[in-house]
């Protein structure tokens, strides 16, 4: 136990007897209606979360979304679809650039890799999983626990409408089967121009005030019509005003909230630095490569905001760890469970191994980050087309096993989006392809070493740049009939390919399966085992489970709008249109779209744009709404401010504010800038049918 | 105090009791003679101490170097003076692609900005300062403890060719003044060629086996002819092997290895994360511009080379950290001292503030860390002619004060430097300047936000690559006429200036003087306040000095030629050329030049390349002389390998060395691949001469 541990009881207690106000990702099958109860003189009932559930849509690129019309109009974030949208894109006709909206529903387009889906239902699973897994250790445990996972799944994926999820809830502590309605037919109906949703670029994302017209309307299709979706939420009358309640329905992603120190400090000192490094080194590369030259621009510009926004957020949550007074608070409430578990024969006995089976995991992942990143990840192969060659090469390899005997992507219950992803047609830009894969191959030597036998496997006397200019050339996988019989050809097919990409694929694919599985078997069965009994430990000291991590599963929050203080400085809770005008410099990223300086004397300069509240959201709740206590839609989550981003590790409700677009600048921008009636008429039409 | 302190005693005291076997930078003047007795047999006395101190030299690169002739003849590493080369090339005569020798003394280049310097004197100052410094707190100890120094610097530096600087050691438990014979004539006459002195580029650098040919030879010049230099060094006759006792005489950078735990928590939380990320992203920008543009490769690969040797540099640096075992070791070892400290009333007493003042130090280091560095570094005004324009502004501000007032820089004894930096005639690649500032000014806008006081200053509505363009291509300071215009024409030319170089370094210049005098006064007075307590305390409880942390001055450190076990793997002492030759791939950074690839069959394939060392070597040590025991050069210290690169904080003999090109490779190919038999004949002649 360290000093701060000593020093700090009360207020670990305090901590972590019981969450701060607004504190949680609650599951909407566990949500504390109490509590909210008594902040706010107000609590959701069953019905009401119900709704919620439904009308709350899961998109496949991790995002969050939701039906707002009953006829399949979903709603989300710009950049939840801009690679829809990129792909959709060519010089003529630059949607990205532009902006789009679809005058009928017959202009509405097909995002080819998307897919959207609505939980229907929760199951718990915990004791099948644990029945499975009783005894076990090590690569015992990780592989059964595997194996029944796969087979819930796959009894329950009855079709390719139905998708089904055993999620980890608690580390471990928690198993529940997630089925979902799966729309694979999700179609393009408005986006607005890429300077404006991300309006502020990087200097913008992460603060506040904010102006980002980060909105994007897609269709849910079923049939090649629009899917009838009675479950939509409704659009709020009342606009929202500061101080009101509001909840948050959405997935945020993987968060790390209840850890060991020493798990936290495997985040600072290893894999948030790793990767931190790489996207500024790829920010360079991307900023130069596409400097001066529209098309090469328009073809790295989606990519270029998807690695700026890794890079800002990443630094954020690294901050949160490099404060010294976080830290040790974290190394604090680690020592404190861990003392108090000790402190008990019994609790020691049944909770202490969980200490020291986290340690060894984490040696074992420092021992093989670099080898995992590299082999495994897309960290050396950044390449669209390897991705494809190597998805082509395992499936021929894993389809012919039975299903949960598979990877785990590769199940039966996982097949639809696998086979979405690899075979719609999308444009795949070879110059960019080049750049990116030349990036990860000089990495891949630079971080390895040229000794490495993995090195010289893949590189052999080649350097990166003309290996990946001779893969990418020579590979005709951006073909979709060239893939198409590849993975129809199975393992026949590739073995008898000559593709350079697929070629490469298979050398490389040995290493990369033993380094996964030493992951799977040394740190990630072992994490979710003892992670199991830290959560357990949790319980039994504090007499709570509280909500478990994010895990990219629908959750509720709850919070107020708000503001905070920064540096002594009071920050508002809402920006209006006519700040926007005022911070447009014309230059990018503070340049308005032409369609913004055209609208500006019809708009309403009053009307809300942006507004910050104490939500507790992360990642992943992208494209979120934002709904008040009739469960109806006041705005559009979008962000969350610098400190905010901490949020994977702490929530601190006099800082930690999420960022939306307000319902109203919403709809108004719909109308007077864009002319987008037909979509208008359709969201208030939903709300007036339903409230009639 | 914390868990591994308690647990940790024996080892604790063992560690601080006694240095590491072959650990330390030892001054000249307190060499511990008897420690390398016991372990070596061998004392080196007051003469061969002495012999040493006069045949090193430090260059104003931050290198070292030795004097290998009595005719002014100097070795070094190429990496020392590859700015020169590169400010001697032309696209027709690329010295640093093709290599450079003078056939004759007539033919050799003079480097622009480098000098050399001799280390004839060593005073101790402490008193002095002490007197100055009594009694005082804060900006008070600050300003005069600047004023003591420069005082004492101004009466000591006599003339251009006196130079002379306070040094502070054990961070501000010593101050002794330093007297050099200044030279600032110094003429290229050997450079092989870049490939040849940085091979295996990136993946190679810090690691072992190795094969550089990291070597140059200049000249010092005093009126027009080679100086007489009767201190040389000689060359030994006998070529060292694997065992031999070996001594680096050399100027390693700031190590720190007697801080806080706080203090080594700010480097790896908050300064060591700001400068990878930065170099990263700026390695990205530079590979990806010059990427396949001979010209635009030719300006920029030595930039180049300075930022990725940086970010490995630094890389390694960061991973000693990083590791818990160290850093858990480093935070046993502060908790013992506190607590040895606080455990006796009177060390209490009189030590204890030491690490609250260093404490509250590093919160005001933490709170304008980015802006310090923002404003007053070179991260936002990544730009040569920035720094021109600032140290002209500056200088116009500083010169008429009387000397101990000004800012340290520009006091009395530092102008004959600064004169040579700023007055010389370089080439200045505007190409890259626009590049590099726009970088620079783009992460100032993305790191300090848009709303920023001082980004507003800077940028105003302009766009970072606009403003850029418009200061790099507007701005005249590239002409020698133009700044010395500017210099001698004092206040009045800068004010009548239209530059807009120079008017940015005015508009700028206020906020980057007083965030540099919160750092003086906050960060660095007190940092150098408490940090000559906690080496008091240190002394007092353990008994004994050692060696201070490095600090860019004269050190000798002892060794042996040695590998080392790394991964179970059994790492060699020493390489030789038919390794070299088999590395060879024919693509860089693996590619062979010409010159070395026809002189293969007339090499002889068992010459040894480079070596291994334990020596304790560091950054700064770059062209250090490794002598054996008759103070006899036996090879060229250029690199550390990756264990090494922690060196900033603790020594691993079992680990930790320094690499080296051995003298034997050195002659052979300076003869059999570059024909420079003056220069070999030169180097044997002195020897011959010396010793007959």
């Amino acid at each position: 136990m360290s000093v701060a541990a000593r020093s700090l009881p009360l207020l670990v207690l305090l901590a972590l007897g019981s969450a701060h106000a607004d504190e949680g990702m609650w599951l909407l099958n566990d949500f504390p209606s109490q509590a909210v109860q008594k902040g706010y003189r107000f609590a959701p009932d069953q019905a009401w979360l119900d709704r919620v559930r439904l009308g709350a849509l899961k998109l496949g690129t991790g995002c969050s979304a939701s039906l707002v019309s009953s006829h399949g109009l979903v709603m989300t974030n710009h950049h939840c679809v801009r690679d829809c949208v990129q792909d959709l894109s060519t010089p003529k006709d630059d949607y990205l650039a532009q902006g789009f909206f679809a005058p009928t529903e017959r202009d509405e387009r097909r995002c080819p890799k998307l897919e959207a889906s609505q939980l229907l239902a929760i199951t718990d699973v915990t004791e099948q999983i644990r029945a499975a897994t009783r005894g076990l250790e090590g690569p015992a445990f990780a592989k059964a626990r595997k194996e029944e996972m796969a087979r819930i799944e796959g009894a329950c994926a009855t079709g390719p409408a139905v998708r089904c999820d055993v999620v980890t809830l608690f580390h471990g502590g928690r198993y529940q089967l997630y089925r979902y309605r799966r729309y694979q037919d999700v179609r393009l109906v408005f986006a607005p121009e890429f300077p404006m949703a991300a309006f502020g670029g990087y200097p913008d994302n992460f603060n506040f005030p904010r102006y980002g017209f980060d909105v994007a309307l897609l269709r849910v299709y079923d049939g090649d019509a629009p899917a009838s979706t009675p479950d939509a939420l409704r659009w709020a009358r009342k606009p929202a005003v500061e101080g009101d309640l509001v909840f948050v329905a959405g997935h945020p992603g993987g968060t790390e909230r209840v850890q060991t120190v020493e798990q936290l400090a495997f985040q600072r000192d290893v894999a948030l630095p790793w990767t931190l490094l790489r996207l500024a080194e790829l920010r360079g590369v991307l900023l130069e490569f596409s400097r001066g030259n529209p098309e090469l621009y328009r073809i790295t510009r989606a990519r270029i905001r998807t690695v700026e926004n890794g890079l800002k957020g990443l630094r954020g949550r690294y901050a949160y760890l490099a404060t010294p007074a976080a830290f040790e608070q974290k190394r604090a409430e680690d020592g404190e469970l861990r003392s108090r578990v000790q402190a008990d024969p019994a609790l020691a006995a049944r909770y202490g191994p969980a200490w020291e089976g986290i340690t060894r995991a984490l040696a074992s992942e420092r021992r093989i980050h670099a080898e995992l990143r590299m082999m495994e990840t897309s960290d050396a192969f950044n390449s669209e087309l390897f991705e494809m060659a190597r998805l082509l090469v395992r499936a021929a390899e894993e389809l012919p096993k039975p299903s949960e005997q598979r990877l785990r992507e590769y199940s039966d219950a996982r097949l639809p989006s696998l086979k979405q992803r690899l075979l719609r047609p999308v444009p795949v830009p070879k110059e960019v392809e080049r750049v990116t894969l030349s990036f990860g191959l000089r990495r891949l030597r630079d971080d390895l070493g040229a000794d490495h036998p993995f090195v010289q496997r893949t590189l052999g006397k080649d350097a990166p740049e003309d290996l990946a200019r001779a893969l990418v050339d020579g590979t005709r996988l951006e073909e979709v009939t060239v893939r198409e019989a590849l993975w129809t050809g199975g393992k026949a097919a590739i073995e008898a390919s000559t593709d350079p990409m697929i070629l490469l694929a298979r050398r490389v694919d040995a290493d990369a399966r033993a380094v996964r599985k030493v992951f799977e078997d040394e740190v990630e069965g072992p994490l979710a085992k003892y992670g199991e009994l830290l959560h357990q430990a949790h319980v039994a000291v504090y007499g709570t489970s509280g909500y478990p991590d994010g895990t990219l599963t629908l959750r509720l929050s709850y919070g107020r709008i708000a503001g905070w203080e920064q540096d002594g400085r009071r920050v508002p809770a809402m920006t209006r249109f006519d700040g926007l005008y005022a911070r447009s410099t014309g230059t990018f990223p503070f340049a308005l779209a032409p369609s913004w300086l055209k609208a500006r004397s019809a708009l309403d300069p009053k009307t809300p744009m942006n507004v910050a509240t104490t939500n507790d959201i992360i990642g992943g709740n992208s494209g979120s709404p934002l709904l008040d206590r009739n469960a109806e839609v006041v705005g559009l989550i979008f962000d969350g401010n610098l400190p905010s981003l901490g949020g994977d590790y702490g929530y601190d409700a006099a800082t930690n504010r999420a960022v939306a677009v307000h319902a109203s600048a919403i709809l108004e921008a719909l109308e007077k800038v864009y002319g987008a009636h037909r979509v208008v008429s359709e969201i208030r039409g939903a709300s007036a049918a339903k409230t009639r």
